[in-house]
């Protein structure tokens, strides 16, 4: 058994994302995707999914450019938010706590900026708020259930990879590698709830976010979506997809909101918590690994991400890395 | 090639039910159902589904007691109702020609109590409305898409399909059939669009209706029905299924409305447009021509029907046949 | 009332597909596809759906090169099929009759190559075989259910729509226009049995089948066999989908079989009965009308269609049109 | 943070069912329920889930007379049997170590009769055996996934549940509890990985196991099974669903194999992983609770189970506590 930290983060939280027009994204996320609303306050939504009984697993809060303001992780205990600072401040970053009710809903709160640029956020308390799942009548178009995962960019894989799993304790899942020597890993799977995944790292120019991932019930769900989109004449907020992914099994569609943040609707991965549960290798050359049905992927998919806030500064985080994920990473 | 008759029914048309508290039916059919409102006046709605053309298939007309107020067929042209009429004549029933908008959104068409006491109307013009078919943003609940079937409890069961095939051109598709000599049918599907049934007629007491059949899009739009009506706390409608019956092979569920009205959700069935499309016998004691899974058929089911109205009097005909439909006709 | 027609087509009947390696072929049809065999002889299959009742909806007919050997439509008379001859023969058509079990399980039929050079077959009896719709036990891979329709390229669309809407009754549902003036038909939508189609034709390079489609029961059977594929390693034989067609509603998947042939899987169209049913136009610039999520249609789809067969030579009959039927008619 | 247990169970791992027809067993759960045969040795299988990748999860035994042989728990790490079995001894249970190999395919096992007669099993370690979840084309039946959790009668629940919480360290998700002052508890939710539960434990005539819930899908695989078991004349194994549970948000279905050993097939309840996750109470009184559809439940779910083994004699362990779990418990 290896040495145990001293902290145990539970799973992809929440994020906050900036967005221009904050009636036409709540438009978006309740109406289309079917987020329930918790709290509204001056140019902020706070919103969950039918399942959830969090406050929030998502916060809008407009401004004048899109950017992801923080991706925050839940904790087991109030106090491994102090294990975690110092962690943080032993990589040379910059951590700051929060009081609780800072974020509306939220206990107190560590923030960092992590050595690869990521506002990063952890907490343990949140407020309770209802939870919908089986108040199917009130379910809105997509019926979003909750919160899953986080992909991001990240120009230096292998270094990132090492935090988020020696440092922090995440499990990988599945990889995707070059077969040329010396191998190189190109983008992981790495969770702690015990499915495939609570954050993606892929290489490329980052930091930035890729999507965010939601929970769905099922295939049909995901049909729907596209129907009541296309039906709207909402259709090109489609992306890419519905298809089933080679990595992680699952069913996806990938939408693009409002201000182009990529959010991923998601269903049908597998169970990972054994402690023997072998990671899945990819090679980098098979098509497979993007959909087990062989198609394409947008060049848009490849390319595009959401800038990350500056927790100081509040100004977007300089990138590094490719500036072509696939061109830099994969053989399409 | 049998003679040709001087008239062509297309298919089931509408239905048109009288109900207690017109709001209390139309949060029924509106909110669950998913019906869309055509048009509304006094103490009346005119309801459509959502892939339906025409004014209405349903009218909810609000009254002192429930009652089916009139069945209505559809006619491949306007004067096919005089030779209709004629027929209906021949056999010694009251016919009524009614003017165009007499009916909402309705052509001329043709009243007739018919021998069995079932107040029936043929028409051949309808206005049209939009079709949202495609407008999936829009649907509601179940989203029921259009008008399938009736079915019918008819206490002279044999002169019965008697008149429907041999005058009115009905076709057969599936039957329940007595196994002691002389066999008897208890229960005959026919149909004249194409797919299993336009009406069914089931021996019993009668003239009564049984349920009023809407089309779905697939099992899981029924199943998501069950899932509102429980989150509702409206379960109570659900009387029986969702369930694959052996009859139709179509996938069911019955609901019934605020004032008893019977409905049935039923999609899945097949295409019958064959001439030498052989009708299906199933043998009365035969348990998987309710259901193939095996599942029992409430009491309820067998028993209750909504009494039909005399289009003179506006009163319910008096029935007659034997008071347990299954009791007298099936071996459950 | 038009004047009628002295015979009645009543739906797409079977089609027969030359293919180079049957062995293989019928790997694709009956494993992945899930169509049953009822009869096989020397360097033939016959093949039909589970919903099917008539000997087979499919011939494969094992030969050198891959070519569309006929396309037949059943006919509701025996007798029809000399007024039908009679009719091909006032457009100067060759026709010629082949005896009952010329073709295995079929009874007399008429065989005309058409005036754009399709080689049709028209017949009213067909040996019964066993519907395996309810043996859900026996059901393999997609478990195709029937015959659907038959889409065809024609080089000139004008014409033929005319010979198969006003000399054999087909009824328009949808069609794809040119804004322009003059405005010009460049595809259309053609049934005889009530959904949205038994035909359609669109202009390009002809007489070529561009697909043949088959009924499936819902959208999550056609998910089912992309991962079927997906799973086997035979997804290139994904073309293009799943999807939603704005055209005819349908949900769709398109494979190509060993040989190339184009199959469509397809369910969830719509009701078409009414004699007032009104034709849909679709503006040739819409992309909705393909997709209605939007989706880019892949180049060998709007390129790719299977040569049809003269009956006399058994060669394959010589093209005309345009060469890129995107590029002649449509703006992607 | 309570204080730590030295032990960490994982999750409900597999049981072993003795059954009087080994090939009737086999082609019920091989070919309806389309488990995976990774070993077969005389009188035995071994079986798991597509998802699966141990060994086995279940194992058919065949005997004179159906029984429970055991049911396993898998724990984190090897050493954590040692642990346990201390806390077994402190309770007064007889314990037993089984090598590497006992049981084909699993390490080091611990034996134990719990206090409420149940014949119970820990491993840490199990042979890998193929995953076959996105070999789509090799799925047979109802292609269960994976074990999910075992439900259990006890006629001591109040101890009993005190024994796996406080204990064992599983966790508390759902329970149904009487109205009436004092309040007492009737069923309970317990899960170690993350949904709703690994165990459940109901009031009533014990120990008896009351079904083994596996994993499926999404709700349409489990209608498959419906209709492959109609298709098939096995309907007769359908106990009871398809239905959504209130408790757990399940969609559900209840079969009885050969021998009478009851097998839930479950899908879609939510996530529980967060450390401040509420237990939801449901009042026994509630129908709802049972299904969400208000569909009744029948006598014989109420009262039938399966014996299980004591480890020494391979007997039936004798039974105490109410004899019809219903009428001790619930208020139907
Ligand atoms: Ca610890
Ligand atoms: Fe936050
Ligand atoms: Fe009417
Ligand atoms: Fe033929
Ligand atoms: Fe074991």
């Amino acid at each position: 058994m290896k040495p145990e930290l001293p902290f145990s983060v539970v799973r992809a939280g929440h994020a906050e994302l900036r967005v221009r027009d904050l009636a036409a994204s709540r438009a978006f996320y309740e109406e289309i995707l079917g987020f329930v609303v918790t709290e509204e306050r001056d140019g902020q939504l706070f919103l969950r999914g039918v399942e959830e009984r969090h406050h929030h697993s998502l916060v809008l809060t407009e401004a004048d450019a899109p950017l992801v303001s923080h991706l925050a992780f839940r904790v087991a205990e109030e106090d491994h938010l102090d294990a975690l600072a110092s962690y943080f401040e032993s990589l040379g970053c910059r951590v700051q706590f929060v009081e609780p009710g800072t974020e509306p809903g939220q206990g107190r709160a560590l923030r960092v900026q992590d050595p690869f640029g990521f506002p990063l956020e952890f907490y343990a308390e949140m407020q309770q708020a209802e939870c919908l799942l089986q108040k199917y009548h009130l379910h809105k178009g997509a019926g979003v259930r909750r919160l899953d995962h986080f992909n991001c960019f990240v120009s230096d894989l292998a270094r990132c990879e090492q935090m988020w799993r020696e440092g922090l304790g995440f499990r990988l899942t599945e990889y995707v590698e070059t077969d040329d020597e010396p191998r190189a890993k190109k983008a992981v799977w790495l969770h702690r709830k015990g499915n495939v995944h609570d954050l993606a790292l892929m290489e490329g120019l980052g930091p930035r976010l890729h999507h965010i991932g939601f929970w769905m019930d099922d295939v049909v769900s995901i049909i729907r979506v596209c129907d009541i989109l296309g039906g709207a004449e909402l259709h090109t907020h489609i992306e890419r997809g519905p298809g089933r992914h080679g990595i992680s099994n699952a069913f996806f569609l990938y939408l693009r909101d409002p201000d182009g943040h990529r959010i991923e609707l998601y269903t049908s991965d597998y169970l990972t918590v054994d402690p023997d549960h072998e990671p899945i290798r990819w090679s980098a050359r098979d098509p497979r690994r993007q959909t087990l049905w062989g198609h394409q992927t947008p060049e848009s998919w490849w390319r595009d991400g959401s800038p990350v806030m500056d927790w100081d500064s509040e100004a977007p985080v300089a990138l590094s890395g490719a500036t072509d994920a696939r061109a830099a990473t994969y053989i399409k």
